[in-house]
């Protein structure tokens, strides 16, 4: 019951993957070096280097905190600006955290283009305006919608043309890797991005993400702002060792495939209820939707049915579903049928 | 091997107390609302209650964090300052986190009294100056000493007295506690302490720090601070089902007692060595040691002889060995055996 | 030539008026208390009670200084936000000096209306959101457009009732005044304004801008946020007797009137050119105007031509041309001319 | 009588000379580029260039923005600190201004030497501690004691040799320049300061402070920074015209000398009350005394007396009586009267 009502609420309420809880309980043996001095997670690291290739790799406490760390050594300065989507929820969802001036770009499915960011370089070197050095995007995107690596390669083609970077918030990497097929570095260091914010929270995980540098020399500060901005656990080995259970025998790209398939299921079912429509293209873990009933009042009252039963986000005023490695086939069905009868 | 190596580095090299690793295990069967918002939570506060009487408690990744976000909640403007010892780690291993300005009192043996902070009451009001608005205090302090009850009261009473608040850091309130032998309600509440860091890091716990409130009304805000400063992680449970753990059974108790004991020991059979004297009052988890040799250059050798075998750290120019509720006796032995060949 | 170079760039490269530079040079007969203290300063801020009604006032060195000082006070956390219209220029002109998170509304002339507020409203209370605190709007617009005295109080009662302060930048507040044929008293305190940037430099001032407080207690902290920000010069009583002069002998009005009556008649002017369109009404001291020729090409050419000649700024990508109280006649005459022979 | 109780409380109290008002008069002919895009200041850093060498000049509104705006700068983190003395005004007078960690240096008459900063090495590379990047000194110091060109040098040198800057607060470098008998280069640039306030207000000025730069590629971004930090007013001709006239005809080695002539006059009339000790060397324009009753009441009753009817300051502990270019000989008589006829 208690479970059922998380169902498709968000892949942060899920559980933690046996694998992953399993390293937690095996890793737990001895004293071992403080704050990422420790064997674990130097091997956490080459793991890193495996799927990504050469990298430098920090271990934080969570995905707020990973994309804000990124984006503030990128931007390092309070007069730096961030370019983002006009979705982008380091702008509605970070409660400020960033704690630095973002531009927004319209998007298409949460999806920038380098068109879209042309008018922000207007003011390059305009000494009353903030200036951008970094343009963020998020994949998966926040309509859980996917890049293809052809079109991160020309947003950071654009962004290193104008001296900016690329910064990737990846809180849903897997699932977009898992969606394309391809290999994590394939839409990452392949593609030009400069930092990434990895998550693992979302497919397995119990806390924990990694800032990932592909250009060299960058991240050579980034311990002290790690401390300042309190992301320095003492037993980080507690992270690491998540991180190199879910990049080992394909914990990773298994959990992601569930959970989007999930979502394709659930997706196709939607689709098929006379009063839903399908907002977004369903291309990984959720389900965007919205109800075509004419009457604004019916449609809010039928929104509340749901979220009453069913605790989820409206997201731009879309519902969002979502799923994660851990949904049952057979909830979906009953949250479907749930949402059938509500007519 | 590995092991011993950090024999007495910090208690944060420890490991994770069994029970507070099952709890995790434990906890981990279904979905759960996140940030906070699952029963496990809301019951772990109720556990707080027990411990402390009536309060407010949120749950943060780590202790640099459950001190900064109390802090700046007590001085929440970049011109409030905090007044802390001239030995405080907030203001030397804090990386400049909590973003306000700190002034320092004289201290014995880590800890103030009202006589030292009378000096920072003269500017009150002065428009040049930074304003303080709140005293912090280390329970232990940075030496591993222990305020009475009395102290704490005599200090909130002019904190109060002067419009300021109280806050305790209390990453190894535990072992205060244990060594006071008094329950952690007697310690904080009680002498009006009005914000509270409780750590568990310290003494078995995996990761996660309280923010405990005491003064109603101050916390209200404490939700968009805690997710502004990058402290709100989704799966928020495995924080508070440590800490339910921790709190349970006496574990916090009996941790505490076990490390106090064992630098009890430490320190003893550190006394009989001929070089060695003891800096410190050994009250709580921690020996501070220095070297009577005449020489500064053997001085220097010889610590950096320990050093190489043993790492551990310098607070002050003291030596720090610190203990911890899974230290085995037979190691500091074979440590104190190690030091006695040194000469 | 030097002069009319500069001729209708911004009112912010007029001459300092003979008046005010007539009192700075009056008061410089003997030593002043610094910091505000000196008697010259408490009697501008009776003038400014007589001109305002009952109010705090606080000088500063600028008018980015005061909308940000104000703003920062009534929105005193990082997590606090500012809700503003989208072509604000505490957005786009300042630099990220607010240090705020801004929430854009929609608007027309530059003008919000309580209905553009209302999607900000949603995420009140949720912790994942940075927390709006204030409405900022501007009078005159950044397009030089005015908000009636029904317009501003229907801003404040919303404000108001949704626990929110208005905050106004009045740098152009006389010419706002002067085309309303009111009060300065009657655009702000009487409409329910909370804090007032009231701003001179662009009416005849040398430098310095006043922060006013209509609302009791608000301003109690506001000096050390003052020092804090850079803002407390010592020889303060350099701005005050400035706006003494600038608010005896109708100075502000007949200097704003007279700007305004230039703007009118440069609108009137420009109206009549063949390929010229006038894009905001022309209400205070600035024509916005856009060319029509068709070829867009042709159009920067044009453009660039005009700017080569008369530096002017483009917002929101219309031509800004403004004028100010010593504006010739004759030389605006020369400017049509000018743009005439362009074709 | 208005004029004699601000006797000897600051030369922020002091008049504005006369060629400094001129200036301010006569350049307010015509329109001028906002913004510090005008040919005066143009004309002014060349006046900087003659006096200081080839350097970068700013003008910002006041001495505190001067410092601050320069150590930001120096020190571009939040984890990045300041190394300072241990009565360092921008500890105890900027209410928090550089919202940077600072480290305190002992120092004598206010002075800092390489090895006092020694310590501060000691924890350089450490991830937990703040990072010194920059020395800050000021010429002349709190005590209005004077650095002789080696000494900055050695500073210098110590900075350097350990990758850190210097930085120099020159609110009254004249008056250190005057009492050397040497230029403004020579203790400045000639030394390896990196960066200098040079401050006017003190000196003459109405307002307004320059942030000089003498190291090329340093103040690269400057203009943003001056931007965020409300440090950008648009008549910036109005400071840069009030330097020109400061840096012409000697005005601002006269206004030195003669305030330096007036303190050593004082300080010598001081010497000779029997009540009275002079506690640092007269080396400026400052004299420091102190009481010698013995009677800690009496001590405080005759203070209140000074303070009642010459209001000064009292800084770390001891009287401070300040002198200005204006400072009339007679009043220092009368002045040194009423001290006398207190016992």
């Amino acid at each position: 019951m208690t479970t059922s009502s998380h169902l498709i609420g968000s892949d942060t309420e899920a559980t933690v993957h046996h694998a992953v809880m399993q390293a937690l309980v095996n890793v737990n043996t001895g004293h071992r070096g403080a704050y990422g001095s420790d064997e674990r997670t130097e091997r956490t690291r080459q793991v890193f280097a495996e799927h990504f290739g050469p990298c430098d790799v920090y271990f934080v406490c969570g995905g707020t905190a990973a994309n804000v760390l990124g984006l503030q050594l990128l931007a390092p300065q309070e007069y730096n600006a961030v370019i983002c989507s006009d979705v982008a929820h380091i702008h509605s969802l970070e409660c400020g955290g960033p704690r630095r001036s973002l531009l927004f770009c319209p998007s298409v499915h949460g999806k920038l283009t380098p068109q879209s960011l042309e008018p922000h370089l207007e003011h390059m070197g305009d000494k009353h305006h903030v200036q951008p050095t970094v343009v963020s995007i998020a994949q998966t995107t926040e309509f859980h919608t996917v890049y293809t690596p052809e079109e991160i390669r020309e947003l950071a083609d654009f962004a290193h043309t104008h001296d900016m970077y690329l910064q990737m918030d990846g809180a849903r990497l897997c699932n977009a890797a898992a969606a394309l097929g391809c290999s994590l570095k394939e839409i990452t260091a392949d593609c030009g991005v400069d930092v990434l914010a990895f998550g693992g929270t979302k497919n397995g995980m119990l806390f924990g993400d990694a800032v990932v540098f592909f250009r060299e020399g960058l991240a050579d500060d980034f311990l002290f702002r790690q401390k300042h901005c309190l992301q320095l656990i003492p037993k980080l080995w507690g992270i690491s060792v998540q991180f190199e259970a879910l990049l080992s025998n394909n914990v990773w790209q298994e959990n992601a495939e569930r959970a989007n398939g999930e979502a394709a299921y659930l997706g196709s079912r939607i689709a098929e209820l006379p009063d839903f429509t399908i907002t977004q293209p369903v291309e990984t873990n959720a389900v965007f939707a919205d109800l075509t009933v004419t009457s604004e009042t019916l449609r809010r009252q039928m929104i509340a049915k749901i979220k009453e039963r069913y605790p989820f986000m409206i997201y731009e005023g879309q519902m969002r579903f979502v799923t994660s490695f851990d949904t049952k086939r057979e909830e979906l069905d009953v949250f479907v049928e749930f949402l059938r009868a509500l007519q």
